[in-house]
């Protein structure tokens, strides 16, 4: 007999070999039929796999991730065997599970396949998976395992590279593959299948090696998920951000300027310094000082900070000048510049804080594959500052800015984020830099702030940046893929790397704290997440223009530009559309540019000395006094907007 | 008989060998007492030169710049002579007038020399002017000047680089030395003379030559001047924007940044935004969209703008990226961005001007020697705007920038600016890139606007830009050297390499002329010379601080903070001064800070609810009610700041 640990924390009796399946139909047989991968003592088994020893079992369904996660993987076997008879002779590589769905890297020698070739691997993956196949693991020796896959170069190098005896395949109807496991039971639980794209991708992600074709697809239990899913892709589209910043002129990219390097147009500029004004001015109120700091600094100055070493190779190369006795770096981040704006007085404690701030654009080398719009760029402006406090000052300071953060992502409508306390990987010491006892310190303080300001947080170990702990803000975008906004970072390690002191009450000289943060995190993808949360509505405070006039004719071009006058007057931002066209085309034009809200202006209108409101979207506030309207901005305004 | 045409036009017939002396003399005998220096056909000659054919000559005094540059070109041979008296056994190079004054480059051997012995050396030089001895050319041949320089490495170099037939020197008293000439008559005009500073400088400013001793002087024919230009001197120490802006905490540098990087201080990186927003509101009201752009560019980008081809051996070397297969570079002007981002989308002639504009930071490299504080840097931030119109536009676009320049200057209080149209070097046509064409268009663009805009300008040739002809706004410091601000300029050229077009009402694509153009020129060079033009005190409008608040006793400090909020809720900008002090020492620190307004608060303006209003410098405006001190701010602002 052995005793299975569940994750409810109960401990059972089985029979020795017994299997996952079994354990789940010894709970229910309801929830058997729901289960579709497991763990065992942490490691991914499958549901059919005899267990031995003593141990923690874990029974996954289609809600888990691991469960979706053995359902795609097996997913991508039958996608295999469906290429593999459509198209006679390719060569299978890899096939992994991915966030939504799943890959294969084909080597379709002869054969080209392109969106019309998608149906038919559909259809046969579906008359696959009605096959009702089991997915079985078997050991395979390297001998034999080399024999099978005699004239694939691709799975002869991955057997190669392992030892005999840890080598197995999983086989389910007539294909087998080379496979670690973790599959589902069978194949009849794929009742949907959408093969989504293919795209070019270098065998083991080298340029050197052969291009082969990557076949992304992904499958459902039922055939109701895969419409939704394919329903939410097609609204996710509408809000890409790169899409939206095309439609609203905010930003473009240019080949000669290089790839990852936005150019923000005037649109997109206005945007941006809207976002920029809002913050200033809330960090006026908490204290915050603005510097301004060069965008390239001496190698010597990274070498002091530990950046040098730490990310150097891995860089954007230094800048050499022509005589050859210098060498400058393209700053990767503000820190070591406002370390040295700290240092070029002598502080006391009474001056503490000291609170930089700067909105400084940074340039971190990221590869081609890697950049995304505005999410993953080369250069982007970091909304940052750095805050110089003694000990005592810590925690008031830092959950300042956690309310200062909150304040932000309220005003923004961001009420969906999620916070992470980002600590050391206890099990890689080596990759950070300073004393353990500071780590202790600041992880502590950050986890104590964070639990005061009553925030849902989780804890990753090894998440944290390599001179720090911190606290991230997480925000979703419109494909559901998580990415990190604000953060809030304690540093003990520059104050030390960079001799930062300040005369204490004592007389004598005291190291400060720092603290990082950025409660946009970058302009860039703040941008990005906000144009997919909000699919470009924005908070009407922050729209470019919040409202534009459109002339019934150029009659009433005078009353416009009258109107025009008289809302700026209240600090309104309009603009006057008094193009000769049809007032059709201007209102589809404006709802395409997301006014807020659209004034039209007639005959009537100019007589009574009123307007006429029309909502974006469509709603018909009638006909109404300019100081009336002026009143429903203020009302919209201070819906979202807050003082701070 | 030859005939000799005199500047006002006049021609005068003389006897062969007749000299530049004999002609002043012909003139007035007052006027010849005045004469230090003459050109004939354009060549600087000595007074005492015979002229043997027709021509034209000019006779200069000290009062034209040709005058001093003979006066202080001859003091050098007079110092000289009195450094060999005193030092033994040294060696000289060469001794030319500078724009204040002259230097001589010695070869001190195994003396040293500092301020202490400046005084023997003046006694000496004016002992020896006092000996009336005549400066006179001789013409010596190769093989004598290197006999009489034998033993000196330095004039033998010199000398050997010279023509046999062409060497000439020049005696007076029992001193000679290897010159071409331009030379006072005597050296009794020279009254008083002043050693300014030493400094070292490599021969031939390379350094991997031997270290000389740059000695720097100045001459006056009349101790008064003298007197004076210390007087000067001293004035411009204080307004010295180096030492003013430590002393109001402006901004600083950084050796681990690196020279000519500047880092903003916060008071600094305030009055630098406020200066934004002040040519960003009146941008807006001329029709400027801001872009925000990249610091880097891929060298391709560069190429196409010919910037590579120009300066790139001379510039911060190109950024190569880990896997080697990219080259970016600092960005030295942000014309080409623009470019790209005009060229994002089609536009009509409807579309047109565009006018983009960016506070752009760029990157130039200059050798650290010539480095001077904020006016010569490495990393500036140009108020740059690039406007696209189509050539009938041009006239008024550019009539138009010169009207905003107008506004800028006037607003900041700069009305002894100088106008200079740069065109090309008609000598060197190769330093220019583009169609002659074009360039003869743009420089009578330029010239026309600038005469209907009634600017007292110069023409100026071979200053152009390499791609275009420009009108330049110059200012002097506090020493009186002069430098570049604002700029405007046409280009013809971008628009050729860059591929802009835009389709006009003929439907056919046509080529934009773009205009770049900059105000302030740059941020920094701009504050540095705002700086010095003011002392610091700068138009009320622009001071970071209008207002400082001084609390007699801790016990106001509730008053003090409820004037605080009165004056920030009429925006004027103000911050109390509650420290433990006294207050004279708080008066003498506001005006060491230069705060326009100093509001003292006690006793009586707590009961009265009023304040004592002492303007800097100190004067007493006696007690009076918040409001009132809100006019008189108002007024003072209207005095400068005017709408645009």
């Amino acid at each position: 007999m052995i005793h299975i640990t569940l994750p409810d924390g109960s401990v059972k009796e089985f029979q020795q070999n017994v299997t996952p399946m079994d354990v789940a139909k010894s709970i229910s047989e309801g929830f058997a039929r729901n289960v579709i991968s497991a763990s065992f003592n942490g490691t991914t088994i499958e549901t059919a796999t005899p267990l031995t020893t003593d141990g923690s079992l874990v029974l996954y369904t289609w809600n888990n991730d691991e469960g979706k996660k053995a359902f795609w993987h097996s997913s991508a076997h039958v996608m295999a065997q469906a290429i593999e008879e459509l198209y006679p002779g390719v060569k299978l590589t890899i096939g992994p599970a991915i966030e939504n769905g799943f890959y294969y890297d084909v080597d379709f020698g002869d054969h080209s396949i392109s969106d019309k070739d998608f149906k038919a691997i559909e259809d046969k993956m579906i008359e696959i998976s009605r096959g009702k196949h089991d997915f079985k693991m078997r050991s395979v020796s390297k001998a034999e395992a080399l024999s099978i896959y005699k004239g694939n170069e691709f799975k002869t190098e991955l057997i190669e590279n392992l030892e005999d005896g840890t080598i197995t395949f999983c086989d389910h109807a007539t294909f087998t593959d080379l496979c670690r496991g973790g599959h589902i039971p069978n194949t009849d639980i794929i009742k949907a299948a959408k093969i989504l794209s293919v795209a070019g991708a270098y065998w083991r992600g080298d340029e050197k090696n052969k291009q082969l074709t990557r076949v992304y697809a992904i499958s459902f239990p039922k055939q109701k998920d895969l419409t939704e899913y394919l329903n939410f892709l097609e609204e996710a589209k509408k809000r890409d951000h790169r899409k939206l910043g095309k439609e609203l002129e905010l930003f473009t990219f240019s080949k000669k300027v290089g790839q990852g390097l936005p150019l923000w147009l005037p649109k997109g500029a206005a945007l941006r310094e809207r976002l920029e004004n809002f913050l200033k001015k809330a960090q006026k109120k908490a204290g915050y000082e603005m510097v301004v700091t060069p965008h390239i600094g001496q190698k010597e100055l990274y070498i002091t900070s530990g950046h040098y070493a730490k990310y150097g190779a891995d860089s954007f190369q230094p800048i050499r000048t022509p005589k050859e006795d210098e060498e400058f770096l393209l700053k990767p981040m503000n820190c070591p510049h406002h370390c040295e704006i700290y240092n070029s007085s002598q502080w006391s404690y009474k001056d503490l804080p000291k609170r930089y701030a700067e909105f400084g654009t940074v340039y971190r080398y990221e590869q081609s594959g890697e950049l995304h719009g505005l999410t993953r760029v080369r250069g982007f402006t970091q909304d940052d500052a750095h805050l110089f406090c003694t000990p005592d000052q810590l925690d008031k300071e830092f959950k300042d800015v956690i309310d200062l953060v909150l304040y932000v992502f309220g005003s923004l409508g961001f009420e969906n984020f999620t916070a992470q306390v980002s600590v050391r990987d206890p099990e890689n010491p080596d990759k950070y830099i300073g004393d353990v006892k500071n780590w202790e310190k600041a992880e502590q303080a950050i986890i104590n702030a964070a639990t005061d300001k009553g925030l849902n947080f989780v804890i990753v170990e090894g998440e944290a940046a390599f001179y720090g702990p911190k606290l991230d803000f997480m925000v979703k975008d419109a494909l559901g893929r998580r990415w990190q906004l604000g953060t809030i970072q304690v540093d003990y390690n520059l104050p030390e790397r960079f001799d930062l002191t300040y005369k204490g009450s004592d007389n004598e000289l005291h190291r400060p704290v720092m603290i990082h943060r950025a409660p946009f995190g970058s302009m860039e993808r703040f941008v990005a997440l906000l144009l997919e949360h909000t699919g470009g509505n924005f908070p009407i405070w922050l729209m470019p223009k919040q409202v534009v006039i459109l002339s019934l004719s150029e009659k009433y071009e005078k009353y416009s530009e009258k109107v025009l006058n008289l809302l700026e007057n209240d600090e309104i931002r309009a603009l006057v559309d008094n193009r000769n066209e049809t007032i059709g085309k201007k209102i589809r034009e404006a709802e395409m540019q997301k006014y807020p809200f659209m004034l039209i202006i007639g005959e009537q209108e100019q007589e009574q000395n009123k307007i006429t409101v029309r909502k974006h979207g469509g709603e018909d506030l009638g006909m109404i006094s300019i100081e009336a309207f002026s009143k429903i901005i203020e009302t919209e305004i201070s819906k979202t907007l807050k003082q701070f």
